[in-house]
């Protein structure tokens, strides 16, 4: 599809069902409710769904948004891969046929809407909303370029990793002339922790183990382990990106276990490895620095079948 | 002095020193070796001066640098607001009448130089030395390009904090076009921790006071501390944005002994708080969300006039 063909898609429907995937982050909740706020600007009406429900946390993308009652009409899914990444409470969603349109920018993205805008080589999802909205070329409200420049931030670690482009940077140049308080949204997506979340970060780092010379380092996070620690569940969310900031580590796996013999892998890994491949190994996939699965087991079989894998990188 | 006049004054001086402030940090070493490159480009010779020596983590900045032996003709100081930040080593530049040009992006700066190019509202010295190059048209080397990107990420925070403009996202789009390797270099600037590292952030972190009602984060590190803790003096460095992490923290301070008697604050703020402005009282400066100062006294002093400083806010 190309944007004009997307921007008539706008015009000609209505009563739009917005997808965001489950877990969600600042780019599938930024394309969202940007996407929502554009739609709503235009005269549509649309509702944001998550299977997870929206984290606290993103609520200054959300204020001043409340689900309407309206016959759904079309469905458009937004920085979804794979149906699987609905999760249980959208199941209704996987249906093949049920998706009229995707935007997403994952490469390992399965074409699973009757429609699709994919664009595996850009930054975000929000960056490839932006350039849509650019091009159509009505105008963006404050809050829609707040929650795109949220997706654009978060998506790339604030302009930090490998798959920051030029384009994202010219984006935030432009996004920036808008009125939101961006360092404020920066701060509280990149730096703020509580002293739950601290005591969080300090019991992982000091239980983090080192395979392959210390080029892979491991977190692994049981039921019971965060249930015995004192610390709240919700402060050992979004801790991938931890292992790989040890000197000398190319390879950061976190391990979370979601259910019993269920096990969610986070991959964060350095030019050296693609990580999108070795979770490719375990069903899941993702990013080429970021990447991610889930492994069915006991704790004991998950880790050597991580411990396997990693073996076989020979790093 | 406009950009063309900086332009002439580059084609008609030769056998430059360039002077970086010490405690060097990303922008001032970029700013110096990014001028280093552009003028040895030109065809001048060029040395690169630093009171405390260049570090180690900032290597990637000089390789390839050698200081010449010449008769040193013209001084330009980079990224100095004041020639006290100099440091005791160059202290021969701090006569009056010894430098002849500066650039700076310091409000606070103090016009000691005979020229002076000051832009408070830029992100960093190395965004001015950016916009000068590409105004004055001579073609950058990938090295140059390199440095200019370091000083400008490091003094955003990644393009995290409030001082980051839509000129200093416009400049890394245009910088990132040279060949270096960015996602690398912010890797080692923002993310790598030696596990030394991480036993001094944990050691800093667990003992980190609160003040006026948890809005006032503080950490203070005495030498007896530093050297009885078991973890390396370097490790303790640049450790100042850490009590700014805290969930409701507005001013954060810390606190290092440099000699006895002799204590070095680094303050850093959200948008409630002028840093600049405590720091005046102390006889400091620098920028409006991070500066700097140096109280003299004994611990007990220090603590009870920063104290003193801190309950006059009424957080």
């Amino acid at each position: 599809m190309t944007f004009a063909e997307i921007g008539a898609f706008f015009e000609q429907h209505d009563n739009y069902t917005i997808l965001t995937h489950k877990s969600p982050d600042g780019d599938t909740l930024g394309a969202g409710f940007g996407l929502w706020g554009y739609l709503t600007a235009m005269g549509k009406k649309a509702n944001v769904l998550n299977g997870d429900g929206f984290p606290e946390r993103y609520s200054f993308m959300y204020k001043g948004y409340a689900p309407e009652e309206f016959q759904e009409q079309c469905v458009i899914a937004v920085d979804i891969a794979d149906p699987n990444l609905l999760g249980h409470s959208l199941a209704q969603y996987q249906q093949p046929g049920r998706i009229d349109l995707c935007i997403d920018h994952h490469i390992s993205n399965k074409y699973y809407a009757k429609q699709s805008y994919v664009d595996g080589a850009s930054s975000a999802a929000c960056l490839i909303l932006y350039q849509l909205f650019k091009e159509l070329g009505r105008p963006i409200s404050d809050q829609v370029a707040l929650c795109l420049y949220t997706g654009i931030a978060t998506d790339t670690g604030c302009f930090k990793y490998e798959n920051t482009t030029p384009a994202a940077h010219i984006a935030a140049a432009e996004l920036m002339q808008y009125d939101f308080p961006y360092a404020k949204i920066n701060r509280l997506m990149f730096d703020i922790r509580s002293k739950g979340r601290l005591a969080a970060e300090h019991f992982v780092e000091a239980n983090m183990e080192f395979f392959a010379g210390d080029k892979c380092a491991m977190i692994v996070l049981t039921t019971e382990t965060m249930e015995n620690c004192g610390i709240r569940q919700e402060e050992f969310d979004g801790l991938a990106s931890i292992p790989l900031t040890m000197e000398g580590v190319e390879l950061g796996i976190t391990v979370k276990q979601r259910h019993e013999n269920v096990y969610k892998l986070s991959v964060r890994t350095t030019e050296r490895i693609d990580a999108s491949a070795f979770c490719r190994q375990f069903g899941g996939g993702g990013h080429i620095r970021a990447a991610g699965c889930e492994i069915t087991g006991t704790l004991e079989e998950t880790r050597s079948r991580i411990l396997a894998a990693v073996e076989a990188l020979e790093l």
